[in-house]
């Protein structure tokens, strides 16, 4: 039942908000892959959170140990003190992790959000060299303070700062240019030219997969040459993974499959697993120049969120189970939405593990389909300069049966739109 | 008992964890006033997460509708999206915080930390406008994201910046020349004077005390005098209530003394209750200018927290039991600290409600007496620009008993350092 | 004859013009302290190339040495390449100015003008301390480029640079408080708060007066403390002397009085003598860390202005005839502009040397009082924050006769706009 | 005689002189193409003053009208006031300059630098459009100050700055790729993705032959396809023709030859004709939007160099002889410079009408050959962002014999070099 009281979002709310625009009505609560609201209505939500609930929602595996934490009184609110919930989760990143890969990364708790990673790796890059430049890609998304947002690539976004951006210089992405030029002609071009007018960067700051910029792909070799050409002229290499980490592409890291090993990376969104604010930094030790509380935040030690995200290594990254299934998930996705590409002229499709576009040649036509979707109980976002991709980001842990419903709602909202 | 995995910090966390250098110990569980670490030990926190735990650790009046709100599957990661909790949220908020107070403001969600509460109000307070600059105070602290860091003003924490922190100037807080020049001579003269070489500012943003920066208090008639400079010149005034705000001087909201109503306000820290990461950003209507989605958050949605901030605001400001005794608690600690100032020189003492410092004139001796207040069982901070002032944020709701014997081990701390 | 063709200036040059509209008139030729126009209407000139002509227009003694260079075919355009007359120049700086006055200074020859100069102090003083910042002084001018308009106060002409003026921050002048508060009780306090938000500055620079910012006079103790405050600190003094050096405070550099030695002096406007570009960097040797070419400008070497700067020095400070002259005809103006003030209330009158304002309390006068002096043959211009100050800079080297005049002609000028 | 005194230039000249230091000599007088030196030597100038000597040395043409207004105590320094010799030049530039030409531009004189026409540009651009972003390219060079620098591509000169250069973005020049790229590809492309991370800009700024930048030259294909992305997307085209105008590729604006009309154009160097510091910014009239005063400089009316620049453009411009002439001698320059490349492998050359280049596979061999050419009495200087090209910029009003005998010696030093 929608209450009058529901005007208290029109009435109350900034007009910043966003999404309960694009999916009008009031959720209460969830499971899985599914949200519910309060007319009793269930949608199979193939955005997971943007990325944060690559386990689900509300999924009982983490749900029980955090709620034995907080009933046990568990520190919540831990600063950067030592508690019994960070050890554990440093102790599980470290054999989980870090080991089994072989890397040797230092972790920094920055403060709970991706942005705030972001922020702290573009700090930590420019003190350790004394450079200021980061070179970041087109169509990037880093987040909204205001460094993250002088990497990022959107206009109204970058708009919003209402300073000029600066010290932030984007190069061009995988594909850009739909490969009729060499890879990084332009930007190996620039630094190895010593008039061409561009500061030697700092740092460049690259997403393997750009869901927001419309899934975008960043081929393995293309990235390798990235490591190269950074580590050949000393320009570390972050990998932002806020979104394609936590084993959305397959793999837990998502330039794993590119065999590189990135100076700096940047981790949020599904680190904590159950959907609770948290954010890591990781670095090669020899790049740990911090002093001590250089970079802070109240928020910085989330122990709930400690608690679920121990959990979630423990249970989802001791074995490569959750990876060869997003693995075949993903050809699932990948050979369904061909067909629907293969269906409708105009349409076309792309994506790596459980990230997929479905993209239209006419933008408005995506937007109408998310719409459609909306109505037939399925959440998917738009993403992309022009809002023409339709992005699919469902939890990584949703039964077979799921994904065959949600594609299957997926395909009539588009044959809705598309169809004769 | 410390286990030898108890080194995952110092051979995993980064250089740049702080207060676990200050406390030594592994605390495992909390309750109200109480920290209690691995070894069985009992510490009284007179820290209280630097004001994120004003309500004190893991309240059981917030606790249960958490607990119940989580086994429930209530959402937990929500986005923007409507939810239940959300509207729960909202309502109390116009109900319990505004409409008694007379406040029109609208409601931002951003990002769930201080700094990105800040990072937003500058945006839009820059977007409002048209201009770029922001007004600071001397020894403010708003945050550690690059647009938070450019109007904090500790040089350690700016140098971590990398880059130039620009488009904002301090200007001298309240008391800055101890009381031997007029308020706002120099601001306004430079305001007034078109060829100061100080361009026009968007806005200014001010704490009403000074928690980090040494507990410094403005006056009311001085912030009266800022609010009515601001006005006359069209100049947006931000009151930055992250830490001072949810009651920690009194009132919910640390401007009501003065009888101001700021353009933007700030808040986070408490305003979750249960010290789970949450930020708002309230403003007046006219204010709300934000096109939607313009600055957005992945954790911006942190419904859990929703949850304990409902019931922190119900619970504790349906009226003013709680504002009368944090006034005759800061009573209290104001009279012990003025008595351990009187005894010792070099000693003095300033506060308001719950916020109160204890000036040395030797800083090397804040410290020490931080430290023999950890040996004590006692948990303090020390801040202000050369650590010379050991800072007390106690929970708001200890207990009688809990106060007295919290200055009691000040006390005892205090006498070991500067006694005889 | 006014031709038809003088409209050519409303057609043709920009709307950027601005002394043609406070002169309505077409002037031909100039000799000494004498302008001519088209008309054959002679004007005494007490604004001398806004302190371009300290030896007043055509100076013959510089003239036969300038014709005499150029008919013998002496080097026009010499970049920086060694030339006879460079070597000239450089031979009287050493022997006229420098070593008489036991300076060991380093000479730079920047692009001929003072904005150049301006850029090339700020250039070579972040240069030298890795530090970014400079702070500027209330009401402060040098000069439009992008960095010299940085440390420039008036607010119109910092508008115009289209981007926000960084790097630079103001401090009060002398006497910006009239004098209620103690010297440097702003900047001093700022400097050694490690947490007041300024960042560590590269240099101070400052004009000893401010002739543009409405002939603002700091006092010799004040520069002292300034220059003592700036050592201790390890910034870097700039003292831009592009229009108060030259004799037109009376010493060749207008810092002498106060007893101290710049880091930096920058030299413009009168250095040439005859009113040629030409501008000059001076700096002690420890400073001199620039690489061959850092600082460049095709202008550098305009050799008939080495010519002309060589004969003033010789002519007119080999001995202290000229100094002492302009002390005493700095008192005659001084006495005289005393009596109009007593004369009429809401005027008052500050000044050094041969530079002296009348300031008019209601700014609408000062500008009515600069066209009647152009009615009745004299020029002056207005400076100052509201255009306030009715700006006297006669060439030096004018009679005494000359003096009366044109004191008289602003005497006239005066009674005719506050007169009964 | 190279006297004693000769030390000076070591002993009291900052270590920032240049050209003295590949020049190893004395120059006292010069006259057309040559130099002579103390000792008497000739030499013949292929620099030309770094192409403001693009009538030659102290050419008898100017120099009788500068002698004479001299003489005749015509107004020397004008500031803007109007004067009759700034009225001659407005006339002449309107009736040999633009009306030819159907140019319909207005006449800004800022300060007499190319460093600071170009400042004035930039502000001017961003004053237009509200926008912040210039648009330069790689290997440009447009000066030193601040404003000018941030559109700079060299590194080293770049580093002078001591602040981060922002608000600029270089573009690739034609060429760039060796044309294995579509023109302006990158640019159009970041420019029509609201995504891609570039601010939409206020202007692109060019050179149509990169002097400095190693003798780049831009097709008339190029130019014109960037003119007409720029007014297709609303964004200003500034050419700053300091160098390469007045004929220097043989038109009178070197942009003639590309059939566009630029929004704004800059001169400087050549302009005033005799070597004397004089710059001019010409835009269209709807760009004229500066206030009166809103950007000004002392030097700005250098009324000598106007008299030598109007008696410039009447002698040489009224017909187009001097642009035949030019181009005939290029052919001829590009011929016997064709021959060397022919003969000595790692050789290359180009250029345009009287600016040419010989491009050194080996950078080191450029030097050398400059230094051999010295000791052949003949003056040439190196560019390119190795110095790795020999750079032609002879005066255009050479004799043939004087080019022939040029072109020996720099084929004797270039025999020197590379020869067996």
């Amino acid at each position: 039942m929608i209450t009058a009281e529901t005007t208290v979002f029109e009435s109350l709310e900034s007009n910043v908000r966003g999404y309960c625009r694009s999916w009008p009505t009031l959720f209460t609560t969830a499971k899985g892959a599914w949200l519910k609201d309060e007319e009793g209505r269930d949608f199979l939500d193939f955005f997971a959170g943007a990325g944060a609930l690559n386990y689900g929602h509300n999924n009982d595996l983490l749900k029980k140990p955090l709620l034995d934490y907080i009933a046990s009184d568990g520190i919540t609110h831990g600063l950067d003190m030592s508690t019994a919930a960070k050890r554990e989760l440093l102790v599980t990143i470290r054999d989980t992790l870090l080991a089994p890969r072989g890397l040797d990364y230092k972790v920094q708790f920055p403060g709970p959000t991706g942005a705030n990673a972001v922020e702290a790796a573009l700090k930590l890059a420019r003190k350790i060299t004394g450079r200021k430049t980061i070179l970041s890609f087109t169509n990037a998304f880093h987040g909204m303070t205001l460094g993250a947002l002088s990497v990022t690539g959107n206009a109204a976004k970058r708009a919003g700062a209402g300073v000029p951006l600066v010290h932030a210089t984007p190069m061009p992405y995988d594909g850009y240019f739909d490969n009729t030029t060499a890879d990084f002609q332009w930007m190996e071009r620039v630094l190895d030219d010593t008039s061409s007018g561009f500061d030697r960067p700092a740092a460049v700051i690259v997403e393997t997969v750009q869901g927001e910029g419309g899934v975008n792909l960043a081929r393995p070799e293309w990235l390798r040459h990235l490591a190269e050409l950074c580590s050949a002229r000393g320009i570390l290499l972050i990998v932002d993974d806020v979104q394609m980490g936590c084993g959305r592409t397959g793999p837990f890291f998502s330039f794993e499959t590119a065999g590189i090993t990135p100076d700096i990376v940047t981790l949020s969104k599904s680190i904590g697993g159950y959907g609770l604010p948290m954010a890591l930094v990781l670095f090669k030790p020899e790049h740990d120049q911090w002093n001590p509380g250089e970079h802070n935040g109240t928020f910085r030690g989330n122990n709930p969120a400690f608690v679920t995200a121990t959990a979630a290594l423990r249970h989802y990254w001791s074995d490569d189970a959750l990876e060869r299934s997003t693995l075949a998930n993903g050809d699932v996705v990948a050979a369904e939405l061909g067909k629907l590409a293969e269906r409708f002229p105009g349409l076309s499709t792309r994506g790596r593990g459980m990230v997929h576009g479905l993209v239209f040649d006419d933008p408005g036509q995506a937007g109408k389909v998310g719409q459609a979707a909306f109505e037939r109980g399925l959440l998917v976002e738009t993403s992309g300069s022009m809002d023409e991709v339709v992005k699919l980001l469902p939890p990584l842990t949703l039964t077979g049966d799921e994904l065959t419903e949600g594609l299957a709602r997926l395909g009539a909202a588009v044959d809705n739109v598309m169809g004769g």
